[in-house]
């Protein structure tokens, strides 16, 4: 695939893992993907050196040094290794057990954390409802520690959308007025499951509370919420018991 | 108390509050400590101003327009109201049910936000284990949202230095090697606890294990570890329930 050296923008079909951590994420999981892997003379990691050349030569990926191309593409100076690859899209597993659903996620970095806080917990399949972050952006691609290569994430217009394709199992909405405390939730545990959440700040629309049980997460009233990230691992925790 | 309008080092008996929220939350919480409140002629929010000036004026502060001050002490845009205030020593209330202990914590960010995890949690004493960050940074400040005028955070040179002065309650140490898993621990609900976290990149220190019962926190083998705020965020919300 030809494509051009230049800043990422959401338009394109291409995206970039900038530094060496998630460019190795994206080489072990998504070789076939990879267009190919620029470094900076100054990468000067012996390890990581080896591991990217040994992992490109095995897939016959490019691997080749240009300070020029890397100081263009970087946010940050301590970026020193970029891959680039192809945007591909994934299916979600309808048999898994536990799917995590973002509806309207708008915050990159916290959509990386939680890609990676999936991923903690074993929920590998991740639906999300837009409008909502790009999720190849290469910042939610380094604040998911390159986590994203492991995951099936796929963009649905809406919720019945989801539904329709995906009925096998319960809905969790965690909402701040939810009706149902995390901590006394009765639930049969072979059952399938997707737990919800919503925008950063707004939070999930009211109709989420008729579409499956809604739930909401004791904290103290010295704070309005928790966190998005926050409520997702704890919510992940619960149901991992 | 006079003070020299500098942008904020640690050697200052003084700091700042960076932007309106953190402001009030001096204001409401620690009014005594607050030595003035400067804001920017671009404040326009009619709601933060008129709290800002009642609180002021209840309090006998000074509350001030200057564009050239607030420009000089800030670190973003955004801010337009700022805080001036005498930092102060607070103590460790020793019959509160729960505390939390942070070992080392190096992170201006994290520290800002565990505050805030903890009083979303109810638990309002924090001990620390120098060496540490410096609290009173305007960007701890800011991370904790102004939770930390809310909180009794108490310093120790040492784990020792703690546990002579407070002895009556159990020793929790999370660890990525702790003994019992944290969804399995048989605890006395009534017992007081001290939960220890250790440093945000190389945890606690393998004696920590020996102070007390240690824990670990579940989570899958495609990670290497949670980080330390759900990790604080999920330990609470266990011993919450």
């Amino acid at each position: 695939m030809d494509y051009v050296l230049k800043k990422y923008q959401r338009k394109f079909d291409y995206s970039y893992t900038l530094g060496a951590f998630p460019t190795i994420e994206l080489l072990k999981n998504k070789p076939d993907k990879v267009i190919e892997v620029i470094y900076h003379p100054d990468l000067n990691s012996e390890e990581q050196y080896d591991i990217l050349t040994s992992l490109c030569s095995q897939n016959k990926i490019t691997l080749r040094e240009s300070k020029k191309d890397v100081e263009k593409l970087r946010d940050k100076d301590n970026c020193l290794c970029i891959g680039v690859f192809s945007k591909y899209t994934m299916e979600i597993d309808s048999l898994a057990k536990g799917h995590v659903m973002f509806v309207n996620p708008s915050d990159m970095g916290n959509m990386g954390t939680n890609i990676r806080t999936c991923m903690g917990f074993s929920v590998n399949d991740i639906a999300i409802i837009e409008p909502a972050v790009d999720i190849f952006n290469p910042k939610v691609i380094r604040a998911s520690m390159g986590a994203i290569f492991r995951m099936n994430i796929k963009l649905y217009t809406e919720f019945d959308q989801y539904r329709s394709i995906i009925s096998n199992r319960r809905i969790y909405s965690f909402m701040l007025e939810g009706a149902t405390d995390l901590q006394k939730l009765c639930r049969d545990k072979e059952e399938k499951y997707t737990l919800v959440f919503g925008n950063e700040a707004s939070g999930l629309p009211s109709e989420y509370a008729d579409y499956g049980q809604s739930i909401f997460i004791r904290h103290s009233d010295k704070i309005d919420s928790l966190n998005l990230s926050m409520a997702t691992g704890i919510a992940l925790y619960e149901f991992n018991r």
